[in-house]
């Protein structure tokens, strides 16, 4: 029997690397990609806490050194979910070793480096996938497919809010997601990459970009203990300053005469991972919030003008999309960790059959692009070509 | 010029009163009922108040004795707000005096009552109707029309719901909502009243019915003084015992083949003022809360079938129905007392032209009726023919 | 007896005009301003018409000219609901006439022109206001209150949408609301201003404006008949420039720290008349849709933190404000008219009492100074300071 | 190291045996059971299909007979995910050769066969659960809590719907799900069944029920093929009676004095999966939806009554509840097949500790009960005792 395997290295074993590997544990039972998933090995710095990991998250071995890993001749496809600023090494030495590399968002810290790693994955010729999951909800895939069919027309308006509420309090400390050095930025990078994405995805290529950010809190306590996401100071922790925004808006001017907004905060109070956005068009509307994943509002002008004008509440864990098909019959709900599912079997397939990915690099490096200039329109007070 | 003038004569000034008074105000100012209307007298029994509240009100004069209003020449509207226990006297005084009559639900004490009334109004060829209001939310008026239409196709399902919560605290009074000898019952005259002119409105008639109801709290302090629909007793208040239901539900079979329940409660914490139903047909549903009365959520199956799945949540505020049209753009919601200005003017209407009025006194009866059946059905423990 | 009575000369009779004219009508029934109303005339240019208006309106007379109007001996109040780029005029000549000034929204088409308005009114010593009659809400109210009650703390974000679709049809014709003569401006002025008063009210004063705008139509068919907010137009009619905006975006920096963000659109298929908004502080959120204007959303982070972390969905229409208490039992849903009943009434009970009035032409001057602002801005395609 | 291994025989691999797969892959990755888990054998009757499945599923081989399985020395555990008709000879039979099992719902077609299934795990000494997997939503797990901590008070009121529509279409073929021999029953014991336990584990025990029932569609083409729970039947396939409910409704007294009303259908049009539930207490209410299975709303009697009394609209997809925290940080949803994870958690747990499972075959068997009663009160159209 000639069907491949593939074998998989995954780098980092945290939130991400968790939601990675159950997603791979899954695909075989719910998709066929076409070829076998081997969970070869997972790589953290920690032999102890692997060996541990490794066991639950049903993986044959581990390494504790990732620039061993890139070159183990049995490893086909390294999987990256370390913190942002050792994405790059990591995927040009997994491309230069002829590995696919699957990369979590944001590709990396600034375009720059995205370039490099887009570059070397071009150079090698290996797929390559960024993990922006949200596309892979079924409710924004069926989004993208009703503007795809023409059912909005042109398009007016995009708008798109990241709202969640962490780090209001003070005493909150200086975590490493708050650590410019180690994240690029604050929640623009975090939160508002995946918005900005959502907006190319649906929409189109942006044009123009003013922005603004806040730094609501400018100094917290050091960090002593990460638990998470989160973390602990000692009671009498020095202060250090927070370089990375706690919040970001940024109005756009799209390519094809849209307009949009974005804003991404870790200030409002009340929402825990609030992604919502709406987009507006000239035959119709679509709107979505994250919190409700499994359901889109559609309003279709054409068909829906008369007595019985209004929204439609879609419920996208229906069959109205293969990836929510093939899990259970309508109405039973999928959650968060189903998007990894769906974007980690694209990728499989991708690779079990040469064919091409998306979201790839390009898509990495467009995002940074908008990232940068957000950040350019900033630091200028002014409005920023792309 | 022949156009004719309305001389109305209201008998109860309370909330009611105000009610009725408001809508009459604004009839012409947002409809043309075919004559003009004249708010000739109030009616209660002390003379004191009324003097202020005929002012307020904008009637002309007042009456403090009923039995005299209703011989009054220059009356041509008789329009009752009183207790219920007072509806049959009032009302068959004025129909035999030749005057149109306006009633509120419930029509009277129990079915015999009820009759006696229609016949009087019918005898006499005068005009009557009964203040089933919410039938003249223009959400309501669209479900209406969806379902006479054939939008739903054959009914399989009716549930409706009418929740309030103001008496929950044991130690609230006996008010006179309370008292079995003014109100005939308690949240099934008061609340279930609606849900059940509701079904036969756009359901159909019932035939046959089984209901179960429940006094939670048996006793309760005499009340010292009435505050509206409230009321406060003083600390050492005896207790009196609490004849009527605190809730009543109640399951049916309808003529045409639907089923249906209907539930009425008092004790539902965190309800206000909830009306709720949904009806599910062969090529639709529809579903309705008073709460939002500006919304009509419609599932059209027809339509609807494949990707875009859903209820479409309306805006009945919107141009969709003449009602709604008349005030103001579509999107600038309406509220409770508009649905009395609805019905008030559809009744003048009906006096101007000589034309049919609805819902009459038989719907009235057809309410008592389903009433009485669910009231013996819960003595016997059985199912009742309607 | 020595109860004073005020005497209201109503110039306009269109939409607002209806509005106001319902309002003083109900003011008595359901709330005591301290003095009487009396709707001495409505003032138009079409005799014809207003005879009629002024019959079913409730005016003891009319008058064509608002020149005459305006030094009428027996006219205490004058109320402007004319399009705006009369406003000015009639508001300095009632002021200078000794008259109490009540002016709908925008104040006037330009900051000079507002500044006039109010400095007449203040040389006068005459009461005036401004119709933003969203302040009247009672979930509104409800809002300012938490927030003025510290529940709220600290703000960190306002982010307010006005979204509606009226004109998204390219065939829908140039009206004068579509006049940058008449009107000043489009979405902007009519819209905007809305929730940049909301903004300043809630939040605070604004500090710095970057905006945006967009006409997506830039030709429409000249208009031949108006029909309310509509019209029509001829099938061969000539095409007319769009000179006003269809959508205007803005951020802002407000004086104490917070950021917002507001979005006026007539291109949002499917929304009505949407007005949204958000505002965000350290000890919690409050969440406001018009077009569910009895409820309020609240999120309270000091008693909300654990288990049943969550918005509250307030019900406004309750007893929590007094607005609301005086209408009918908790859960009867006030509509969009009420807001006027509200406005008025303040503003006749300053009248009344000789006491202040709020929002006055003061805050109307400010808005405008936002509202020009952020058309610089645009212009500049830069930052301005207010 | 003395950590025990569980070994797995599952019987079924279509819907629930997938399910459950999924579910016992992820729980090491997530939670601690105590034990270490070994899918050892999936057991049907297709080997081809079964040598497929086996490895998609992760198991290590299978069984074509479940006689043979149970008798196997190294399984410990059976789980049963067959139609219903096969529960009890395969439940008795693990049982009686020393097998922990675990049953999908209904117990069985009968009260008496699910005594006997309750009798003979009970003599063996053996763990025995139940598949009420709804129970194990993170946000129902918090609506326990509060009850169990007293937040509701006494309860008057529990409501609940489980709406479906699937077979609607009167050319819908006679599936197995509407074979009454496979089933039981219709409606009633396949989303009844839930709902009754819901009752049973939030309210309490039921004293006495009155039902109804209906079958809207008495006849439908005899199917040809079964594709997932749905199926197809030829163009000229004959037509075959359909013996059990498409409806079913029910009204219940509890033994605390509480009352209750459970509808189950397959006729809402517009609902795929709609389990909804709402319960009433002195203190305090809540209402969940299955569809939006991540919220609890919570109203709070005791600290909400003032000016923000209304609804917590609780994303129970926080750190809330243990299930919840163990997955991801707060917002990030969790889908149906979660609850399949967290049940046999417990049941694992509960294997490796010796200690009691809940919901175990008491509860089937008391749920079975309560069917049997409606069923009765159905045929007797009366009043049934419990």
């Amino acid at each position: 029997m000639d069907r491949k395997t593939l074998n998989i290295g995954l780098v980092g074993y945290k939130f991400m690397g968790r939601a990675h590997s159950s997603a791979y544990m899954r695909i075989p039972m719910f998709f066929d990609p076409g070829a076998d998933i081997r969970l070869k090995s997972i790589c953290g710095r920690n032999a102890q806490w692997l060996a541990d990991v490794q066991k639950k998250f049903g993986f044959e071995g581990y390494d504790t050194n990732w620039k061993e890993l890139v070159k183990r001749p049995d490893i086909d496809i390294i999987d990256i979910t370390t913190p942002s600023n050792f994405h790059k090494e990591i995927a040009v030495a997994a491309a230069e070793n002829g590995k696919h590399v699957f990369c979590e968002k944001p590709l990396a810290l600034n375009v720059k480096d995205a370039e490099e790693m887009l570059a070397a994955a071009k150079k090698a010729g290996v797929k390559h996938q960024i993990g922006f999951n949200y596309r892979f909800a079924p409710a924004i895939q069926l989004a993208k497919k009703l503007i795809d069919d023409g059912r909005l027309g042109k398009i007016f308006h995009y708008r798109a809010l990241y709202l969640q509420d962490w780090i209001i309090d003070p005493a909150f400390p200086l975590v490493w997601r708050l650590d410019k050095k180690v994240c690029g930025s604050g929640s623009l990078g975090d939160l508002g990459a995946h918005i900005i994405d959502l907006g190319r995805y649906l929409v189109g290529e942006y044009d123009s970009v003013v922005g603004m950010e806040k730094t609501f809190v400018k100094q917290r306590p050091l960090v002593e203990r990460m638990e998470g996401l989160s973390g602990s100071a000692n009671a009498d922790a020095p202060l250090g300053n927070v370089e990375v925004d706690d919040a970001t808006v940024a109005m756009f001017d799209f390519k094809n005469g849209a307009i949009g907004t974005i804003e991404a905060t870790r200030f409002s109070a009340g929402h825990d991972n609030d992604m919502v956005f709406e987009i507006n068009g000239e035959k119709g509307s679509i709107r979505y919030r994250f919190e409700r994943m499994n359901e889109l509002e559609f309003y279709d002008r054409e068909n829906n003008n008369g007595e019985t004008k209004g929204f439609i509440n879609i419920a996208a864990s229906q069959g109205c999309h293969n990836y929510a098909a093939n899990w259970w019959p309508a109405g039973h709900v999928l959650g968060y960790d189903h998007t990894f599912v769906h974007e980690l079997y694209e990728f499989i397939k991708a690779a079990a059959n040469d064919a091409p990915t998306s979201p790839d690099f390009e898509d990495g490096v467009a995002c940074s692009r908008v990232i940068e200039a957000i950040e350019e329109s900033i630091k200028e007070r002014c409005w920023i070509n792309i």
